[in-house]
């Protein structure tokens, strides 16, 4: 019997599935258009589903949508009942992402469950290649995981963020129903950790030249609606001293914004990533702007400081050009830390396996925020080529995919070998 | 017969007319939409037809659409073919306007025409109380006064700025034929002048405590379409340092064009009207970010100045920010003076009244822009309450509004007693 601690992930393997992934739902530009619950999107799942049949695993699906390969690992004499390591991401894109973003976990964790399989490796959890229904967000964002860790409610789905027809018509043509969403949650003592291996979507890894990033915690987010109301008038005949435009607040806190990040929060980010004008003619003064807005910071402490800082200055500069300021706050997640467990776990595979890593921030969301209330989690960084992440741009070296592989593979089987995290 | 020194206005008439015009159209809150061509705006043009049969004048309409009062003018003696003076302004409106733009002018002008019909005042030049087309630009721009001038190319109509499907659908309800807008040039010889009362839609004649405005300069517009282009990244995930952020660009040409005018060119504004955002989403730094811009000055060498420093600073922020810029010039008039002749009439007139009088640049379009190249022009402003424009809040007190018919009156008295000007 093969020496554990030998084990690696079929490179050719792994390749011929990603390459075969990628083809589904893709641009022309190298890049994918599969938002959740899409034609492509239920394509991917399908080629999926035949791949896991393919490679002898159990296929699952629950009431939240989520597809996953099942391996029992447990030694004759363990009981059936044991928990069960949760290792995946998602089959979702953006609109118009990459190949690798999601994509790249989903098999990674199906190669892992392949290699167990294969050398009959005996543990003392099961194993369970997941993809999440929804990472993105197109619809509701890291919805599989949220209804996985028993966090979703009904009015989630009442307001979806994508707008409630195309909600109604995603889970339609996936035959999906919608308060099976709501009974997908699974008894907390099932659920013996999750591990995720996701591209980096930023450069620090390639800065440092580390091969391996490890996540800490993933970043917290809050998202406002900033409406900066002013006057409409004519652009012509009123003087700039009579006016009260929306587009000088707008402006300014945008400028301000990047400014506050760049001089008091350097761990954190902020983002303007849309206004509205409105009327919005060349010779109206905008009598109102309204900003999409947006802050992350990776600690709860952080987080607090770089919100309030933010809200006070949009209320400052509204006040410098006589407008009023409506705040819609639309929601947040708070900072995540990964465990130590799942830290640890990583950091050895790593030095086993004789690659450089680093500790990271993760400035995304990942489903790992929700399943960090309920089991140990940990996420495995692979370097990106520029950064580059939503877009065709996206890249990520073969044989840092190849690395992440192997890393999720060895983390893993630390974790599985353990009875009690 | 009646000192023509001594003849005013028919107030009550007066106002009779403007509060029947401001039911044709009216919104609800004061104000009215009647977009050129709209059914609103052709019972607002049937109303005037009807009034002008009422009065006895000859009602005429034009290949483009224009309608109007005219009056014979002459001694028995005179040429027939004596030169037009035309008073008059426009009964489009911007959507959801005011019941003072462009209506006023008309109804002054249809009672100045009743006035001198009712006392025969023989005059050197016959008198047409004008209904412009299309001032507003709802469509066209200009429009009206374009044709008469002999502006109008068939181009213009081939691409409108209210898109073609809008013009198509107007003139055919307005029973109008593309092809006769081109034919209603008039013959320069018969052009004896052209003057105007319309709102200031600005503060200043208040602020001054002056009762009417004699514009010397109709201002230049420039318009713009500037286009800052970055780099779409994950708003998470990429640092603020790595960003190529479109709306910084953007957001920093709006403040700037705001302070170069505040001070360097007091006599001039800009206005940035509108931004599109893409890809617009919370999570991603814009990539592009589309800002619909205008400015405009009272003097070409203004204008010119202007139109380089606001130019160069967009480009000078995008390079700050490391984007590329595209400008895409979308068209000009260039600053018009008012003739020395129109303006010493409304001079004269407002000193035989008793009235205090200003001279003002006007920062809005108008049809005497055209008219200008071909005949004299001017134009009477009276004051706007709190310089409301373009909106229900659009007011004059009536004590001003018969203060500028009769400035009207007297100016066009003057003007037309003068057979060369």
């Amino acid at each position: 019997m093969i020496n554990v601690r030998e084990l690696r992930i079929n490179p050719a393997r792994l390749r011929a599935d990603f390459d075969a992934l990628a083809q589904i739902g893709a641009t022309g530009d190298g890049g994918i258009h599969r938002p959740a619950l899409s034609d492509a999107h239920l394509s991917a799942r399908k080629w999926f589903r035949e791949q896991i049949e393919k490679a002898n695993l159990e296929f699952r699906m629950d009431g939240a949508g989520n597809h996953s390969a099942f391996l029992a690992c447990q030694s004759p004499i363990s009981n059936l009942q044991s928990p069960t390591l949760l290792l995946g991401s998602h089959l979702d894109s953006v609109p118009n992402g990459g190949r690798f973003d999601g994509a790249l976990g989903v098999l990674c964790a199906l190669e892992v469950l392949r290699v167990v399989k294969e050398n009959q490796v005996t543990l003392a959890m099961n194993l369970e290649a997941m993809d999440f229904t929804d990472e993105e967000g197109t619809l509701v964002g890291l919805l599989g995981s949220a209804a996985i860790a028993g966090h979703l409610r009904a009015e989630h789905l009442q307001n979806p963020r994508g707008g409630r027809d195309a909600w109604e018509q995603g889970i339609a043509r996936a035959g999906l129903i919608e308060k099976e969403f709501l009974n997908a949650t699974r008894p907390r003592e099932s659920l013996g950790g999750y591990l995720e291996v996701h591209i980096e979507q930023g450069k620090r890894l390639a800065n440092a030249r580390k091969q391996i990033g490890i996540v800490t915690d993933i970043v917290g987010i809050a998202s406002y609606r900033l409406t900066f109301i002013g006057r409409a008038d004519h652009a012509g005949s009123t003087t700039m001293e009579d006016r009260r435009d929306a587009a000088q607040g707008a402006s300014a806190f945008t400028l301000a914004a990047r400014e506050i990040v760049l001089r008091d929060f350097s761990r954190c980010v902020a983002n303007v990533g849309k206004m509205e004008f409105a009327p919005g003619a060349f010779n109206i003064v905008p009598a109102r702007v309204i900003v999409s807005f947006e802050l992350r910071a990776p600690t709860a402490d952080e987080f607090a400081r770089l919100d309030a800082a933010l809200i006070a200055r949009a209320r400052a500069e509204a006040a410098r050009f006589d407008l009023e300021l409506q705040i819609e706050f639309l929601g947040k997640h708070t900072p995540t830390p990964m465990s130590e467990h799942g830290q640890l776990a990583i950091r050895d595979a790593c030095d086993a396996l004789g690659l450089s890593a680093m500790p990271l921030v993760s400035g995304a969301g990942h489903d790992a925020q929700n399943l960090a209330a309920v089991c140990p989690v940990g996420m495995i960084f692979v370097p990106s080529v520029a950064g580059a992440s939503h877009s065709a741009r996206e890249l990520t070296e073969w044989k840092d995919c190849v690395n992440g592989a192997n890393v999720l593979l060895h983390a893993a089987l630390r974790l599985a070998r353990q009875p009690n995290l």
